[in-house]
């Protein structure tokens, strides 16, 4: 058995900022010698969040527009009061979706869709540098 | 330690249906040698997600109607004016769910409350055959 | 590879009750010889979830708020007619956020944000006593 820890770093612009990793996930896996287990993402930070998505321009507008009904930017936030800071919004999104996932995988292939793409969504109101941690576990 | 890759796959009717699939899994984790470890479960696709409910039919329409306020079906979605495609609300839905859970057991025992169900629940606009991949790791 | 149950009991308020375990998890892993791996947090009970946040009370009283619009406390709910009990909202918010997290670390230290702290939220509404069972997957 082997864990493999690996980072991955982006530079986001927030503001539900959506960015297909999967193509960085996939690189991890074949440079590894692991080939069964489970492959599990976790963006460090209370402003961000990971999760799987169709990854086509609409659809990002799409999760965007949810997201801003469920918790608007410009809405009242007690966060805002007590900090004087305007990131309300970001920390209820990134709670309400997780910052972690796990896919699982076999033979060296994730089992991801063929239109399901691994993104990561920083909801922060300024750019951001991202670190995502790839925590590979299994067998050889 | 051992990773067990297994599939289990459904017929389901899409339109937020729900299925309730703790026994399959359970029956997964029976036959195994593995004692002590995790099950993560992962649906293959972007329009599905997996969670824990209390199963009973009341709450099956309660979770629906609160994802029909979230994404609603009719409501209008970029993915569908790029697409023609009228599954918008299913991949929303979807993705602010999640596809994947991990559930943690003990002397071949999951750690599922009484009442706590594993289900799979489908938002496509059709039927569908779905995979849910269980990978099995820990120690006999 | 070593895999570790350990269990943390709370006894919570409801109504969304939010409480920092964050401290009691990193105790855990400071006295175990696992250096690198998976942590797993899993709530047992369909009424509550695990996620992460900025843990100070503006965010906890925002939260609440965000999860008052999605299903309302007071809201009508089948569940209620079916079983004559008034928590559907409960079950509703914790379905969505989902009962399960699961954090990396390495050089026994989890990948956590300085802002970023583990959080149990029990939205039934009764005083309870939860159990977050936590699994510890990794190599010495």
């Amino acid at each position: 058995m082997k864990v493999q820890t690996h980072r991955l770093t982006y530079q986001t612009r927030g503001f539900s900022h959506v960015l297909d990793i999967t193509e960085d996930v996939k690189k991890i896996l074949e440079s590894s010698p692991v080939r069964s287990g489970n492959l599990t993402l976790f963006v460090v930070g209370s402003t961000a969040a990971i999760s799987t998505i169709e990854y086509e321009p609409g659809l990002v507008e799409d999760i965007q527009g949810a997201l801003e009904k469920i918790a608007p930017l410009k809405g009242q936030y007690a966060h805002h009061q007590r900090w004087h800071d305007d990131n309300g919004s970001a920390h209820i999104r990134a709670t309400l979706m997780g910052p972690s996932l796990t896919v699982p995988f076999a033979e060296g292939e994730l089992f991801l869709g063929t239109w399901q793409q691994i993104v990561l969504l920083d909801f922060d109101t300024r750019p951001r540098e991202r670190e995502v941690v790839v925590q590979v576990i299994g067998v050889e």
